[in-house]
């Protein structure tokens, strides 16, 4: 809380570290970043080996993570302030979230080669179109991480509402493509899922933001907000 | 490492500390299993307000989650030692883990709404079958962490296979279902996406056991493990 004179030269290495944490994290989330948009290209592209890579690349961001993790904690042990234990709980949470972006982007990557195995669908673009909004809010998130910038989060989480409609638009349109023809299930179902894990993406970035805000203000005075992939109650027939 | 006898009051409460901490962390694992328990029943019952309920509920898992890591975090504060290090960890990342298996049960219950909109299908057996393997499994992995059980540990990562194998016959399934009637499309579609939740919690009963290994031994000397969902490589029309 207090700025003690005599322990300034550990607080200032401490501060070092932490911030050298936060450039790690960023990077690692930049990783992932770079991992959808690889993907989204490769699904545009039907380029398998390059799919393969993706999935392989994504060993080094779980491995990120693990060295992360560790190194975050070796810092818990020094800094027992409550505004260090915040910047601990986040330098853990947020990489937690960046693997699992880094998982989904590695699935859509693995599932357009299933994809290449039939013949081209002219349905990408929307699919393509949401994935570039997805990796935008991650972006945005780990600029509001590295930036210490709450009303950037704040931002990023209000965005999320227009990734999901664009979601909900794409599934209600893969449905119509399923229905016309039985020969588009297969490959219309691996698009339902590579769509979900743009959603799911968008989802993740969402929670770095609340964990930006949650480290720059304390106990999260955020409105309650609903969950807006509404095709989990899509009754219709489209 | 040493057990130094001045400090000993103090490290028999940071022990007491961890121990209801564990205790906390598996009541939240069962709690999240009973969500999914209950899901599974409202699937079969059809019955929209107790699906309600289950989507409810969610909020008390996310709750204990957040009040759990905050504890951990302050008891990580008091411990600098390399096996209070992993017990740390342990205890942040497996709540996290349990944490989004109460989504997906969650998930599970509020796509069943959805499905109930529908005339009932004859599919949700094999749903049910699978939803309780994946019960089964989280169980195991929680009492493999309240015991201290790496044998046990060992066998949950193991029997992940079986449960993979079944979700991937049901997703065959539900595909020719979905070729024989474009009608069967938008109920299969749900059905779809909920026996991918229950995939997703053997794959988080699966990080729990992991994580329980290496409470026990440490560095991971775990082989690397193919994920078994072969679903995104399933090309053909079944």
């Amino acid at each position: 809380m207090s700025t003690t004179q005599p322990h300034e030269h550990i607080v200032k290495s401490y501060d070092e570290e932490q911030r050298h944490l936060v450039e790690e994290i960023v990077r690692m989330g930049l990783t992932a970043v770079a991992q959808l948009e690889a993907a989204l290209d490769v699904v545009e592209r039907r380029d398998d080996s390059a799919a393969r890579r993706i999935v392989a690349n994504d060993e080094s961001i779980d491995e990120a993570e693990r060295r992360i993790s560790h190194d975050v904690m070796l810092l818990a042990l020094r800094g027992p302030m409550a505004r260090d234990l915040r910047e601990i709980l986040a330098g853990l949470r947020i990489p937690a979230d960046i693997e699992r972006i880094g998982d989904y982007a590695a699935n859509v990557a693995k599932r357009s080669i299933a994809l290449n195995a039939a013949p081209p669908m002219p349905h990408t673009t929307g699919l393509r179109a949401l994935g570039l909004l997805a990796a935008g809010q991650v972006r945005q998130a780990l600029r509001a991480y590295r930036e210490n910038d709450g009303e950037l989060a704040l931002q990023v989480r209000e965005n999320d509402a227009r990734l999901d409609q664009q979601y909900t638009a794409l599934f209600r349109e893969l449905l119509t493509y399923m229905m016309e023809d039985p020969r588009n299930i297969t490959p219309c179902t691996h698009l339902l899922f590579m769509a979900k894990n743009l959603e799911r993406i968008g989802d993740h970035a969402t929670n770095i933001a609340e964990n930006v805000w949650f480290l720059i203000h304390g106990e999260q005075p955020l409105p309650p907000r609903d969950k807006r992939d509404d095709t989990s109650t899509t009754t219709g027939a489209v």
